[in-house]
């Protein structure tokens, strides 16, 4: 049972609260702090919160508290990081950790060295279908992936801080790239080393600085490819989509749009469809549980839960700090318009030397490359001459 | 905060248990029963549970225990009502609430006596994308709800007990309409009466004598109709769908097959898959959050919710005795051959009279009937003369 | 190559003519018959056909033509047939065949006598994906079919004599139960007979003697079930599905609003979206092939091939003939409120006397009732004693 | 009315010939030609082709054919566009044009030499969804496009000579690239200049020179991105996608794997699923009209018609010589890990010196940036004032 200080109340804060809140559950939300008073104050009547204040270490301090959540804008992190870990309180920060990775580095070394308990709440790596998908893969469903793609695109986001490249760290890369990089790197593996990108990233539609749209391309040392698709120029809602490919192996995850709620209204009572939904007349595609959809509730879980038992959560601070390194890397390769090496100072994984290109025994003189049940039914083969390297083929 | 005693170890219990442990709640189980003491034993052992009986009255008289939970077969459901009135706590019954329709109302009549609480465990109108479909229609987005249909079928249930006839009550209609039907009356108003029923339900594949496969149409007083299926047939796994058509607008829920998480594996190592799935190679539908999908996370904080505020559930065991009722004349009605009357003797919902057809104007001399955009983007409009009936077109 | 009469210039005409032009092929339409000289002249226009004109008679008595091919209003259809069985033409004529069972009877007899060839063009046998799974199922993939649901809904027809029942003979079951009604006649056999069927309709939305809305359960001799549904009231465009059940699979085919195509769109350019599509902003579901998707180019490849081989084609009067009567009967239940007998006269196909469960052994001593891999993965198989008939279950 | 030279009785020879002779259609195929004549003559037999060669030159200049067809390998297109050329027929030539850009500016100036009709057998911008989809966005339906994706993956080519890169000139980028290229290409517009890519390719599984995976982005001038993802190396049958995102709109076409055809079989007597699937039991996607799904229907009609009329059809040389340049560059991206120029000696497009932020008037002092419906159903306007350029939010 835990007693919890909120920093922040926006979009994250809320939807933090809420899944807080909605399970009957044993931790508390004691003290909730926003720049604003009268916004925390507000925040407090709405959700029963006993204390409030616009000042964050009054927040942090609080001696009733044991555990702070962070959900202020990105240029705030740091600062209120190194007062909880001066405290000595549990602090779990929203995405991204930090505006860059040295800033990371120094948030990481700062909870580390004070001993304290620290999460990184990366929500969508928590989404039910998350989870099972990668069980799934770790028990070798997929074989060994190859392809992570994870995009998440929508129309921007909610709050005007983040639309201010000094306020944010920059564009949808910082907003959304964060989760779908970190979303390929459980898929293909948190042992395996990034390697290196190659980004696109572009102003296309809003009268901004940063980048509303970016494709990227992360290289990881035993030849996966993790790649996201952020955009905050998407039209008809959110976007939400990982696909994962490995070579037994395919999963496709959809978080949003077509998860099996349609609703067609010709009058437009719908009232409020979904997060981030255009529009609320024709066919509209609700989410039924969004705060468990965007993986809100397992992650509090495994994060108290993690607290409870002396363990580390799934997601640390130093995801968090490679995070931030795959992204400074990336808005540098869209930059130099090269493949950008991704420098990982502290790195804690393994290192692999995997050949790519598996070789399977047909017979004593053969490898198979393929074999494909035809429109005749018969099945044609596909061989490379172990000696020779020619390939030919027969039909069964 | 509630201290619970859980009676019944299978799937049932088993769904319940998880639900109510997931989330750091506060609401704790202290006594588990089954009718084996092994089973009981070790399913207190696996949960946490510190006490296990095989003693139906021993559970629920345990002094600590304020709330029953009946997870039990059928026939056995009116004598823990019966125990856990007598003792004043709280009741909650699995579905079907009876065995028919008047054990049913002997239920109810007996918690009502008693004065405590009793809710109906009608789970699969609680899935997150049911109330949030349920709200939308209740604001008007489909104008007069039609029809609904609900269809749950599956290769048929896990204990040996439902496939008795004897213990059960019944078959597929049972197991699985006692869903369809309560699911249908949400959407198409729990106050407005269930007048009569057609039924068609046979014995096509298993070697049992309770129907395996059944589609039922009750109508209702309005007009609506309630349309299920059910079957212990059906092949590839689980089949879970509501769809519901109003004068202005559409609903389709899909809660387990097709949302949105799809996974190919040639290797099949994909373990557990979901309830009721079929094969674990080739391509596989998993069900990330399964017991928030089948409603069972929003179903007990609605209980426990309620309970505290003193108010009545969603559901309630009145709801069971009006399932029960129609269950009752579904199968009369399979054996008649006839529509049958549905004979509810305690009617608490009103009385409409609601004419079906509704006018719409198109000019004083006409009534509007459709209009549509043709190939050619013109508009073609149906129109009835008022005083003559004569039915034309223009094209616009 | 064949000479055509084209009787009609409606939206039927249309597509069959659409279907026909379309492949740069043989078969040419040489003359063009509406009641209104002025709309066969603008159709002779647009389509590029030599001659037309307003008399039945003159087009199907046209030396040139060798096939007639009906798309006129229902109370038209056997006067036309009469016509071209005494001129000695092939003869294909839309759906339904006739405005009853005994009405299509006397013009299958006509054509029959006259020697001529004749098709029922009942083009939603005919998609592609349709042929494909009727192969499928011919070849065992589902095993037994039990159940076939086919569900046809939009917002009603295009023309105003179908909203007149003296021209069209009936409602939503005449203009689309047809189609239903053949669709699962073909997946559960046609050598199966019809014997008996329940029906509800009524008119719940528009100012029409007809039904607009409906729901029929055709039971065949071999216990298998053919479910239509079919609607004027339905909103958010047209809904064509069918499914199909056996006992050892199922199929699920979406003919239009869920086929691969989606679009969303903030400024409604997208023009015309599909036949029935409703609005033009928004979610669109357009359908890329629509002739294809409703059959009609397999279906007159069909017709025109089967004339050149002088063979009779997938769809004939009798069948058109089947499905009236089995109409007629749903009729004769939907107002006695009973099942009722649907009593094909002339009945050509075969007598089945099947028991419907099958009984699988285990072992020496049990019939295998069903197995299922458990959330804890072991498999869960239930028993039935094969002397007690007693159930159990076992863990394995 | 025309005679047609088949070069080719592989795969796509078959596919081809199908389309031609499916639609009881006026052109017809006279002469097959195969390096092995056992095939050619077999092929003949197959389809009642009146002559069959093993040599490519008595083919083309056949007097009596009038266009030849070339469905042979990559490295052979050449030879044969050149003697049809010198024998003055019309040339539709199969995908890619050709093994590389200068080798394709040779054919197109070829071809455009001798004044003969050239059509690209691009069949993937054919498919009817496609052509409707290109229809939309021209009339605006998704505002400016930024961004076109098309994916093509499966699990490697039918033919022995594809594997072996001097034969067929790379790996899945020639193979399947040259669709997505041109895909997007079409939706972006075919008069914008591509001006540069980056590139991943890699031989992630098979035993063979060529990648088998590979992602590349394509700029645009106009600033719009054309991405490609192609595998070899997928599992679960053909994927085969397009999505599309303008500033107005969105589409999202699925071409095979999900187009509303879904059947489950425990037996396996489904036979031939559809192209590329995998497996024959469990839950297979076939697909219904896999010529049409293809396009390989309108893409014929489209050439024959343009044939007729003396217009050039949709897809010509040139447009095979720009995607085979792309293609150069993609391969040179790959190598050097830069974004690589697009080096198109002989454009004939336009030039465009576009923007790509537009900016919206929110009133005379502010710049709109975004705005949403809440969860609490109230509106946040995100704004940018003119003159500062700070970033401000109001909630209405």
């Amino acid at each position: 049972m835990h007693k919890i200080a909120m920093l922040g109340t926006g979009l994250i804060g809320r939807f933090y609260t809420m899944s807080l809140q909605n399970f009957r559950g044993k931790d508390e939300i004691k003290v909730v702090c926003s720049n604003k008073l009268e916004n925390a104050k507000k925040f407090a009547g709405e959700f029963g919160i006993p204390r409030w204040t616009e000042d964050m270490a009054t927040a942090i301090q609080d001696p009733e508290i044991d555990t702070v959540i962070i959900g202020i804008p990105n240029y705030l992190h740091k600062k209120a990081v190194l007062l909880a870990a001066e405290a000595g309180k549990s602090v779990l920060c929203t995405k991204p950790l930090a505006m860059s990775g040295p800033e990371a580095l120094d948030m990481l070394e700062a909870v580390e060295k004070a001993g304290v308990f620290h999460g990184y709440l990366e929500d969508l790596v928590y989404p039910p279908k998350t989870l099972k998908a990668l069980h799934a893969v770790r028990k070798g469903a997929l074989g060994k992936v190859l392809w992570a793609r994870s995009r998440e695109t929508h129309g921007g986001p909610h709050s005007d801080w983040f639309w201010t490249k000094e306020l944010s760290g920059g564009g949808a890369i910082v907003d959304m790239g964060c989760h779908c990089i970190e979303i390929a790197r459980n898929f293909i593996g948190k042992g395996i080393r990034p390697v290196e990108i190659t980004c696109w990233a572009d102003t296309q539609v809003h009268p901004i600085e940063a980048e509303d749209h970016a494709v990227g391309l992360v290289r990881y040392e035993n030849g996966a490819i993790g790649q996201f698709e952020v955009s905050w120029t998407f039209r008809g809602g959110m976007d939400l989509r990982d696909e994962v490919s490995g070579t037994d192996g395919t999963v496709w995850l959809n978080h949003w749009m077509r998860t099996g709620f349609e609703m067609f209204t010709g009058v437009g009572q719908a009232g409020y469809v979904a997060e981030k939904a255009e529009g609320d007349t024709g066919w509209l595609f609700p989410v039924g549980d969004e705060v468990g959809s965007l993986g809100y509730v397992e992650m509090f879980m495994d994060m108290f839960n993690s607290m409870d038992k002396g363990t580390a959560p799934m997601e640390t601070f130093y995801d968090g700090y490679i995070v931030n390194t795959i992204i400074d890397a990336a808005y540098k390769a869209a930059a130099s318009k090269k493949w950008e090496a991704i420098e990982v100072k502290d790195w804690r994984g393994g290192t692999v030397n995997q050949e790519n290109a598996g070789l399977k025994d047909y017979d004593e003189q053969h490898y198979l490359i393929k074999e494909e049940k035809m429109a005749d039914e018969k099945v044609k083969v596909i061989l490379k001459d172990k000696k020779t390297g020619k390939i030919s083929q027969i039909i069964q």
